[in-house]
């Protein structure tokens, strides 16, 4: 029998979806499930994008260009623009997905056994995506004691040597909900500058950002045109993660061409995906201002919750919809199976995501969970009643 | 300035698209282009696939499962045992596009370094497929002057090696439009169960079969259950290319669990595009017969045209809708260019695809473009006229 490789091997599980088999007996067993797991929101989509899907005219269903329309890329610059980024058309390449987007940067500038060093926990697929390009992952570790704020620059420092190509950060984060500062931004543009590596932003929850204050995009000061590359993707910010269009921002041109030969190698991304994307950006401000309103008294519903609870630490999230909890069992893993499979009251339980899977280094995070906000309050209410009484009974 | 990867200075671009800013340049002075250099085909997509899409009732425009619905899969599955390809909804992995189900399967069976045979010229972004996973492309010559049909399993024997992970095929060929004989997939399937090796048919053509000839599918004979993986897509088969969605299909378990963590890695496939493509396997027959009318038409006009041109060479295919044609030229790359920046008449042009970057073997195909019959036949019949005129221009 011919062998799977070394790298299929090595790929991870994805920590967000290896429940699911739990999670559908579970449903298979009349048992309703709170999926406090993933990222996918609850709140509907812009009625713009939607009607432009189905009030589209198309007859032969063709590729569309492989970097994304010039009429998309141009719309797609001015809302750069009024994000305090001045960019223009020719610095973006519209991919399959913010996942497609990292794709072709990791593809772009790291050779096998690269490095990039990601303050850690970080989005699990980074992981996934460094196994599939052969690269390693160096973690920096953020703790929950700090809210997860940016590791020392001296840090950083210690593990940059000769392989090191990058450094990734989620601003703000999933799944830490954290917000970097100004002054965190820029340490880190001098130290890139510093050392010459890429600095990748994923900033795909931009808009998710509470309590009066202000994202910092790595692309906003043109300090660092050549290193800086952003990341982003239409998924959260318009409810859209079924339609994966995201792309690839920077001024640095040799890594826009070369980006592009790997988005050739694939065609083009959706076109009646690209179509909803295109109109949602004109979808109205009011549409932000009520959804931004509705995840600060969810964020604030669900920590007020999980306060109440004996032993859990939580960091009060400062953007996106994730926070971390520690939880006072000794394997996360196994508690989040157990919850599916034996616990269940009111045959109501919860799924949440272990964050084992959001670190690097191995024994980190054994006793977190990620849990998502998207929920609805009533929902979350109910839902930290359920893990509340789950880490009771598990316990005895 | 941070480096570009050595990988990502290696990635070829793609031969369908390169030219394409020359194209619009020409477009620009007011030149009609016929575009024989991508297999976008102008016909129509099935109208139950465009109105499953129209009729949607999606409000919040949610992920999708990373391997594909269980109905989708079902149904995909019932399509095949109608195409004598016994298989159940487990062994698919519904991938964004045959690119996508390709790159998985090279990530699953390859180790950086690795080799992958493939009779040449093949699909041209197989190389770059390679290019981003570190692996390389083998090529075995496969000729004009035989039709390009398999080259002898001795010449492949000589190029196994201990790196040697797969033998990759295309069937029927694009750019070749050769079909595979049952006898030459037979000897195909002996090959690889002697020397452990997986066999990887890209099948997406498999409807594009003229003459009354028959495709033989590598699934059909469950012989090689461990080895064979097929590629598929719907992109062709309903004209659909704009949908980017395709798939994996293998009894190898274990590869399937492989593929399946690339497929939760990157989330999902695209949301409404798995609608049309859903729908798209209700398309009545009646729509395929007379595609094939069509195609069939396509082909012998495109045939009986080039075959007026003197000392050029073109082997009549029997598949898909390319055919290669070797050019009375030396460099069939600057000619290319040439017609679309110097070339008209009457204000019009064609754009093909050099076939050198159909090859791995340098300087092969240097003489040849690849010619893709996906326009009506007076369009093809002009486009002929317009090649022949270029040559003769071209020559002077």
């Amino acid at each position: 029998m011919p062998k799977i490789s070394e790298k299929g091997q090595r790929m991870p599980e994805s920590p967000i979806r290896k429940l699911v088999p739990f999670a559908e007996d579970a449903k298979t067993r009349g048992i309703k499930v709170f999926h406090l797991n993933i990222g996918q929101p609850d709140i509907k989509t812009p009625q713009v994008a939607l009607d432009a899907v189905k009030n589209n005219d198309i007859e032969v269903l063709s590729y569309a260009r492989s970097e994304g329309s010039e009429s998309y890329r141009n719309k797609l610059a001015q809302y750069y623009k009024k994000n305090q980024i001045d960019i223009s058309a020719k610095d973006i390449i519209v991919t399959t997905g913010g996942s497609e987007a990292l794709l072709f940067t990791i593809g772009s500038i790291t050779d096998f056994g690269d490095e990039i060093i990601i303050p850690e926990p970080f989005y699990a697929n980074y992981n996934g995506f460094a196994a599939a390009n052969g690269i390693e992952v160096v973690p920096i570790v953020s703790s929950i004691e700090t809210g997860f704020a940016l590791p020392e620059i001296e840090e950083f420092e210690k593990l940059i040597g000769a392989k090191t190509k990058a450094i990734l950060i989620c601003n703000p984060g999933n799944p830490t909900g954290y917000l970097y500062s100004k002054k965190e931004i820029e340490k880190l543009k001098a130290l890139v500058l510093k050392h010459d590596l890429f600095l990748i932003a994923d900033e795909v929850y931009r808009e998710f950002v509470y309590d009066n204050m202000q994202h910092h995009s790595i692309m906003t000061d043109k300090g660092i045109d050549q290193n800086a590359i952003m990341i982003d993707s239409v998924s959260k910010r318009y409810s859209m993660c079924g339609a994966r269009i995201g792309c690839i921002v920077s001024r640095n041109k040799e890594f826009i061409q070369t980006s592009l030969k790997y988005a050739q190698a694939r065609l083009s991304s959706p076109t009646y995906a690209l179509l909803a994307s295109e109109a949602a950006l004109d979808t109205p401000q009011k549409y932000f201002d009520e959804v931004i309103i509705e995840y600060v008294e969810r964020r604030n519903t669900l920590i007020t919750e999980l306060n109440k609870i004996d032993n859990l630490k939580v960091s009060k999230p400062k953007g996106a919809f994730y926070c971390i909890a520690e939880l006072p069992v000794e394997d996360a893993d196994d508690f989040a199976q157990w919850m599916l499979e034996k616990f269940s009251d009111n045959n109501e339980t919860i799924m949440v995501a272990p964050a084992s899977g959001f670190y690097s280094t191995k024994g980190s995070g054994k006793n977190q969970i990620r849990i998502a906000y998207v929920l609805n309050k009533e929902s979350l209410i109910r839902s930290v009643e359920l893990l509340k009484l789950a880490l009771e009974q598990y316990k005895n």
